[in-house]
């Protein structure tokens, strides 16, 4: 057995729209890189991103130290973290740590862990930082692709997306307040119409089958979402600006990326993308407010490095 | 252009469990042939069913119609319906006759519509049979194979379903209250969690995976519904019976059909079919209940004869 492994694992969107807690899928926009080092003793964690260091805190860390106790892991381990995914912008970033730590330990100590079963240990560290645990983001992490997610028990669906698909994600530069994840989700309803769900379940079958039959135009066109768009937006300045400056200059469709606040673009192979990232960044001036555009692609999930 | 032309349209099955008002499903278990003749003037029904003959109380009565306003067709037309698909059983019997004479009237009359608009037509003569409109039985029954119903506006994907996918139809020899269709919808709640709306968008979207990828197995296996079926079952003698004798018999996945009485199971080529037809006849006879089983498959759409 090595000593020492480096996973790396990308940045994930969650929800595209009306998926809201069910898909994900894998960016090649940014990507976290985990090391893990055999030691004497203990979980020591270092990392150049501004990030707690307590294993308990930190999502690899959590990821480490359940992996640890559940597979009778005697061994110390020292985790270092280079932390590529900003932190708090709806970019998968703790999931993205959380992926590459789930598969660094399962290479490391050879535990020959399914699918299902990395999803769900790199699940057990998105508890450090979201307070509760939701599968679509590090299933996107570490599978890659397209995912949808069935909780109770957990059983994740991994599709490869169309080779044709776009997207441009707008991150904006704004203060992202500290318990993020609940306050966005604190605005959603509990009770809903079932009208509306019908809605959002109409369009997200839509995008699953766009995925699946590999279309990149039925996937962009179908994200619509009226539950949680309307309850959201209010939190991201500028969001319709930026919504239909991007549909004007060709994106098919346009969602709040995971809780937000970056908001992603979904367009296809021939789209100028320029032009669409030009558009979402003048929507967010529009609201004074500054953004970093990333034209991306599906990415593949997490990979242990050369 | 000929004087006369027969059409014959499948029957179907509505929702699939999760996908309420979404998805549809063509099924080769029975059709319904309509025959248009040009006459002189006015709309008559000739028909060897037990439905109503008034051109305003019939859906193909309704479809003709709307037709004859919508395209400005100054002949008459006289309507003869050969009714084989059991009406009130949610087997989509009135969608079957509505498909078919808006693809005769469509073909007759040389109109050319396109898909969209064939079911637009052919949804305007449910209004006579379920006092509103649901496109998701004769988006299947013109169409063919699996649906996914967009509403405002109309849009319908299509998706050949895999050929390994069998179903088992029980019909329940039970009487049908007169207006069913209000009365089934009238039980189902208007406002509903979005934990439960999570739950069944997981469902609705593995299943659309499903029929898009051609997995006959990530289909059944994914119909489970915590909104509609809750709410519905008691209307339905021996419904658990019925459902937990066709899981343990083969079937991956049991629903509702539409909006019942009757039940669906879902299983796969290979799979015993007489075993779970005869499981779910038990089922329904453990609440003295007799049934007529049928072992179909998806069905091609709507096709004029000869």
């Amino acid at each position: 057995m090595p000593d020492k492994i480096t996973v790396k694992a990308p940045s994930s969107t969650a929800n595209l729209g009306p998926g809201f807690d069910v898909f994900g899928l894998a960016l090649n926009a940014f990507h976290d890189e985990v090391t893990l080092t055999r030691q004497d003793s203990g979980i020591n964690i270092t990392t150049d991103g501004n990030i707690p260091t307590r294993p308990t805190d930190n999502t690899a860390g959590l990821v480490v130290k359940n992996a640890k106790r559940k597979f009778k892991i005697r061994d110390g381990i020292k985790i270092d973290i280079k932390k590529r995914v900003p932190a708090g912008f709806g970019m998968g970033s703790s999931a993205a740590s959380a992926a590459a730590a789930a598969v660094a330990v399962d290479r490391l100590f050879e535990l020959g862990l399914d699918s299902d079963a990395l999803v769900e240990l790199a699940g057990s560290g998105e508890k450090a930082s979201a307070g509760t645990i939701h599968y679509d983001n590090v299933a996107a992490s570490v599978l890659g692709g397209f995912v949808i997610v069935r909780d109770n028990p957990l059983s994740v669906i991994r599709i490869k997306p169309p080779q044709s698909l776009r997207m441009c994600v707008a991150v904006p530069s704004i203060t992202v307040p500290k318990k993020k994840t609940q306050a966005s989700r604190s605005v959603i309803p509990t009770m809903i119409s079932l009208k509306d769900s019908i809605t959002n379940l109409s369009s997200a079958t839509s995008i699953a089958a766009g995925f699946a039959s590999g279309d990149s135009h039925m996937i962009g066109s179908s994200i619509r979402d009226v539950i949680v768009e309307p309850a959201r937006q209010h939190m991201i300045p500028g969001f319709a600006s930026v919504k239909r400056n991007a549909l004007k200059a060709g994106a098919t469709g346009v969602a709040i990326s995971g809780a937000g606040p970056s908001v992603i673009a979904f367009s296809e192979k021939g789209a100028d993308m320029d032009e669409i990232a030009a558009a979402m960044a003048k929507g967010f001036a529009s609201a004074k407010t500054r953004c970093q555009t990333i034209i991306c692609k599906p990415s593949v999930g997490a990979i242990v490095r050369g």
